[in-house]
């Protein structure tokens, strides 16, 4: 009897593994090293031996995938951080597991992270959901109507690439500047403070470092640093704007922050509120911004979302 | 035998009327004066009253209306231009009408002229839409997948307000200041343009007037005037960046930009791309950004495709 889902959330590091059931309990989960060596031919079959070794394939009713690029109709159109072009995931799959009647989906890693927080983490119940992670980089995820925002291109909901900064102008990895990723993610936040340092002569417990992590920058903002509060309230009056950009375009029913930084919680929507309601639509009197609860579990969570 | 379909497009100033038959083909429109006064009462019934001199009510299918203003689920959240608050256009239609058989069903206008663009316009054949239209204000309409984006509040869309400007910071008329509508709408080329001729010394033909419409500014562009060249530039930057920004988040098919303004044509779209590429996802080629082709009779269209 197929009574497993496998939830695969493929990263650029690391390949994490979870097993559900049909309802979605996760019954256990794992991780492997990514091989992106030989333009990553290695990791399906690494991906699929790693399944074989715990999960009798006769038991899977489906696999889904997230992969760290765009994604349309289940194909990966490219993928940088794998070193993959495009590749047909349901043909591959298909072909290395022997077994056509096991459903494969993919979907870009960002936009299954947000499928997975409303299947059962801080979105459940709702059906629109848009979701930024806030890492080294910013993953944007936008579930419509239940649907993974894939677009024309599969390159739908890469948030962290709206333009919002024309003050600073950081270099972004995308080749542009002034990108959202730029100024609120971590290296954003690690950025802004440098900067802050520079032009400042104010003291600041960050001037004892010769690096620091964002979530340093983070924490002396909680304590009342001065510089530490100015870096954290432009990032996140930064974040505020794409919000307030996106809810102008979409309306979605609920808006999360995930990823490393949103460990900073309550303190991070305060800020994010202040400004979000001065710049939406006047007639939007109650945002729904909400810190994400599934932390790195999204991610396989989504996958089995997308077998359901 | 129902054989027709009404549009009917709603505007603070006039009211337009289209008959079709159910293939979408405009057999005859006109058009009412909007009465706003009495908080907008006299509409509706004027509606019907129009409706009733030109078709027997026996021969309609269905009804669909454009509002300017948010639209959820056939209800009119509120509507500043024609002095309503919320109204349930199906029940109060289907009171003035007796007749609980013809379907009504309504969007906001914005939304629906896209809708009519992808129906019988220059987005024939697309499912995922977005339309700009550049008047005195700017009108956000997004199709996704056939369905109008009305997202939860019935405030999806509203692409005129997304905030793109620190600069020049102009006050819009929705409370707030840096919105698109500010600095690319047909007042927001005259604000640009007044505030070039304050800053240049540079002769211009637009000196010699006391006042001067947008139509003015880009007929000079075309022709090389400095500041008014210079002001089209900069008001196609802010769209580009608009645009950019939307296809990071949606990846459309097809982009339109309609209104008084598109009339400038492929002069504006040149520039518009020029733009485009610096500030979206570097992987995204090919624009599809088009000039809008059904012109005031987009509303009309798009409230039959709401029947269809």
């Amino acid at each position: 009897m197929r009574k497993y889902i496998i939830g695969v959330d493929v990263g650029g590091t690391s390949v994490k593994f979870g097993k559900f059931d049909l309802e979605g309990i996760l019954l256990d989960k794992w991780s492997i090293r990514t091989d992106r060596s030989d333009k990553g031919e290695h990791i399906l079959p690494a991906i699929v031996a790693s399944i074989k070794e715990t999960v009798d394939l006769k038991e899977i009713k489906g696999i889904g995938i997230g992969v760290p690029g765009p994604v349309k109709d289940n194909v990966v159109v490219h993928c940088v951080n794998l070193n993959w072009g495009r590749r047909d995931l349901v043909q591959e799959l298909h072909l290395l597991l022997q077994d056509k009647d096991i459903i494969i989906r993919a979907g870009n890693d960002a936009n299954v992270a947000a499928a997975g927080e409303m299947y059962k983490g801080a979105a459940r119940g709702y059906r629109t959901v848009v979701m930024y992670t806030l890492g080294t980089g910013i993953g944007g995820g936008i579930v419509l109507n239940g649907e993974l925002m894939e677009g024309v291109n599969g390159a739908g909901a890469e948030l962290g690439h709206t333009i919002v900064d024309f003050r600073h102008n950081f270099p972004c990895n995308c080749g542009k500047k002034g990108c959202l990723e730029t100024v609120a993610s971590a290296t954003g936040i690690i950025s802004l403070a440098k900067e802050n340092l520079i032009r400042s002569k104010a003291k600041s417990p960050l001037r004892r470092y010769e690096s620091f992590s964002a979530k340093k920058v983070i924490d002396y903002a909680k304590e009342g640093d001065f510089i530490s509060l100015k870096t954290i309230d432009e990032a996140m009056k930064y974040l505020a704007l794409a919000i307030a950009n996106v809810s102008l375009t979409l309306d979605p029913e609920i808006i999360l922050i995930g990823g490393g930084v949103s460990h900073a919680g309550q303190f991070l929507i305060d800020l994010i509120e202040k400004y979000f309601y001065q710049m939406t639509d006047p007639f939007i009197k109650q945002a729904n911004i909400q810190i994400a609860s599934l932390g790195n579990d999204a991610g396989i969570y989504g996958c089995a979302y997308l077998i359901q």
